[in-house]
């Protein structure tokens, strides 16, 4: 079944769905009887979270226009059933507090979609897609001994609740590893969090209120945009260049919009992969300190620098402890781990650790003292070097590749680091209606607009990740990338 | 130092003692060069946090009051600088938005306090104040051969990102676990969550908005009280009988206030051990259909009765979806692995799963198939088996002796279930002032004050866990507490 959707339209998707099929039920196009497609199936095919086609269900079924048969399906009621006498017989599936949260929630659920499709998760797709380094190399082995060690080590007290802010020689360790970016953190000023996302989320539910402004880059992290919406934010967007955000025209948005939070990825942009320089960071820390506004600085993968000058990260061109500067162990070393964690001045630090607290209480004891036998015993720092040296040839392949497969007229930067080249299609190219003829071919990709505030503005690009993939798969997978996109324009 | 703090009272901690200490310097009580105390020892003294006191430091050094000298401690500054001239030379601390965040995190931050006091976690202190079962019996030898076997199995895949919603086998485990409550939950009908507080943090997150009001029992679960009113929640509390939540003055307040939400604790009820009876549960349920309230079911030691009957949980009342029910492995089996669930019907399942994974992606995957193989060996149904038995004889241990030790007049019901008593000393105690003499005499315990949203009321009360300590720890832990309560009252 095709349901014209408007994805960034004012109109809650359920509500679409619930109006499109409302209409083809009253006008007789869709007859007595005639069986629904499961929520399952009319998702997949339209692309969107299950809940939502059930909420549109659970809508028609409320109106007396469809009734729900346990294990059997969804059905169109017989029209001599009016709406009004209906309703009274078939009680709503869910209380109405449920219908009022969809409703409520519609501005960021379905960035926060669930699943994956099935596609992206099948075990042989090329995973240009994926978030994180490879999986493959994944230092599996050595978690397991550390893992062993740890347990036979500390006894019961991996087993018991841990401190809050974490366990105690993790921070010592972090902040070690910080003094290597030039950062002065104390291990009692670093927070460990459930990986870098629960730091996001830590800083956008202690700062914001509903109503408030968040500056962001345009384009941006695609979970942050979510985020900011489920704490009903205001997102202003600023346009990254080849030197990062735009700093005049950040002054502007400061000025006229009064924002609590600026947020920014300094290193290695996710998705752009531009490293800010030197001047922006300054003008960011003066700019932020002139107007009073906290920055969330994520450094996702700082780490991982192939090529260029190292820059200072915001947080160490910080004076007053206006910079909240969040990172994770989890991008190229093991993100079913779940270790990220916070370093900040002032009582902010201790106000996010009492909002993790009420939130989880702590992050699991036994993986962080893992996670810090592992990087003590100097297996992290080899593990980085290696992962350095393999993800530098990987990209330098893939860009090779795309000079060679994709059409003439796509743009990328060499990325200096992380995981990530931003390619820019000519002008006409729509790169999500390309996924599905992608995910056919084999390969997974990540389409522009989900790093957009309006999601039309990255129709042009896509996000392909070189460190997650082996070269023979960068070749294959560009190659029928490249084919993918070729036969689209015919 | 002595400083008179009022803790439910509307000026918050910080601004009390700056108030404080402002008057003491103004009035040359505290003379010029005076060396404060540390923030650390001083809010040891108080038994409040650092930061609380880091603040008022900061508040009165952007007054011009005292200075900070890095390394070397906080001192009183000369009466000749005015504090306008001072203010412009002496930098504040930190960024205004920071102050500001202290202000409005004051409703809540005191009782998310991050660090328990040290004796608490003295190791050799009789762990009275306890929330979980007994470290020492934590299943570490099983555990660390499932971690093992878990690790060889599933390669790296168990250091990947799992689902948001929680690693499937293990959420079809937890439905047939749930099916054994009268719970007919699928695995979809399932959200893996690190720890039940996060499963508390989830639903308070999505629904509940700035002004919403929220019923609670009184007393409840201490971690609750706080983490509402980090949600600007005004929150209601409806009195617990041994019968538990008085649902004459629950309709009360639900006429009366409009909630969002119902939060009780229906098995061996936190703090009170209270199961509620079944006429209450159907009238709970009931009344929140009527009123079409969300209800917040937290079952956090269901498992471990002793004796009476086993009544259904709400959720197995619930005809609408009304009922989230939020339950957990840790108080029992291993706190520090951080897995807990949710189960819900409706959209709001997913709504809660989309938070979940804009919150912290999901919970670890390595820890979720640990406990997966855990229990599917039966390892989980053995230990459960193993600690009833053991609690309920440590119970009644503890039940021996605080009729021999405690003073006349005190009374506690024996709970049917679950971790802890809750005793009421004879009128005029306050147990809170017992806490310091008693964790002298090498004794922890929960004082009543942390249940109630009007601390005073708790003041007659003791919440003592018994299943965390031993026979002997239980004979002579009780013993000294009676001793200190006999000196209190001299």
């Amino acid at each position: 079944m095709r349901i014209p959707l408007e994805r960034s339209g004012k109109v809650p998707l359920y509500a679409q769905i619930a109006n499109f099929l409302r209409a083809a039920i009253l006008s007789g196009k869709l007859p007595s009887q005639t069986r629904m497609p499961s929520a399952r199936r009319l998702a997949g095919d339209l692309g969107i979270s299950r809940m939502t086609v059930e909420a549109a269900y659970a809508a028609l079924e409320a109106e007396g226009l469809v009734r729900r048969e346990m294990g059997s399906g969804t059905f169109v009621m017989a029209r001599r059933h009016s709406p009004a006498s209906v309703r009274v017989n078939v009680p709503e599936i869910w209380p109405q507090w449920q219908h009022e949260l969809v409703a409520n929630c519609a501005s960021w659920h379905e960035g926060a979609m669930v699943d994956a499709p099935a596609p992206l998760r099948a075990e042989n797709a090329i995973a240009f897609g994926s978030g994180t380094g490879d999986a493959r190399r994944f230092p599996l082995a050595d978690f397991r001994t550390v893992m062993r060690s740890v347990l036979q080590r500390d006894g019961k007290e991996a087993l018991e609740y841990g401190e809050t802010c974490g366990y105690a020689p993790l921070r010592r360790t972090i902040s070690e590893l910080l003094s290597v970016h030039g950062l002065q953190a104390g291990a009692d000023d670093v927070l460990v969090t459930s990986g870098s996302q629960q730091g996001l989320a830590l800083v956008a539910q202690l700062l914001l209120r509903p109503g408030d402004s968040v500056v962001v880059e345009r384009p941006t992290y695609a979970a942050a945009l979510p985020l900011f919406r489920a704490m009903a934010a205001r997102i202003v967007d600023v346009p990254v260049d080849r030197e990062g955000m735009r700093v005049d025209l950040l002054d502007k948005a400061l000025q006229r919009y009064h924002p609590r939070l600026i947020y920014t990825i300094p290193n290695f942009q996710n998705p752009t992969g531009v490293c800010m320089s030197a001047g922006r960071r300054r003008s960011v820390v003066a700019l932020a300190e002139r107007y009073g506004v906290a920055v969330l600085e994520d450094d996702f993968v700082g780490d991982l620098r192939y090529g260029g000058r190292a820059q200072p990260p915001l947080k160490a061109l910080d004076r007053t402890g206006g910079i909240i500067y969040v990172s994770t162990f989890s991008k190229m070393l093991m993100p079913g781990v779940r270790v990220g964690f916070i370093h900040a001045d002032g009582p902010v630090l201790e106000l996010l650790a009492g909002l993790k607290r009420l939130t989880d209480l702590a992050t699991s004891s036994a993986l962080q003292r893992a996670l810090h036998r592992y990087v003590s015993i100097g297996r992290y720092d080899a593990h980085l070097r290696r992962a350095r040296r393999l993800y530098a040839t990987r990209r330098d392949t893939m860009a090779r590749a795309l000079e060679r497969y994709f059409p003439p007229g796509s743009e990328f930067d060499l990325a200096e680091g992380g995981l990530f080249l931003w390619v820019a299609l000519p002008r006409g190219y729509v790169t999500s209606e390309l996924l599905r003829p992608a995910w056919k071919a084999g390969v997974g990709f990540a389409p522009g607009e989900e790093f957009f505030v309006d999601r039309s503005s990255g129709d042009r690009f896509l996000r392909l990740n070189f460190a997650a993939v082996t070269p023979e798969e960068i070749e294959r997978g560009i190659r029928n990338l490249g084919r993918v996109i070729a036969e689209s324009s015919q």
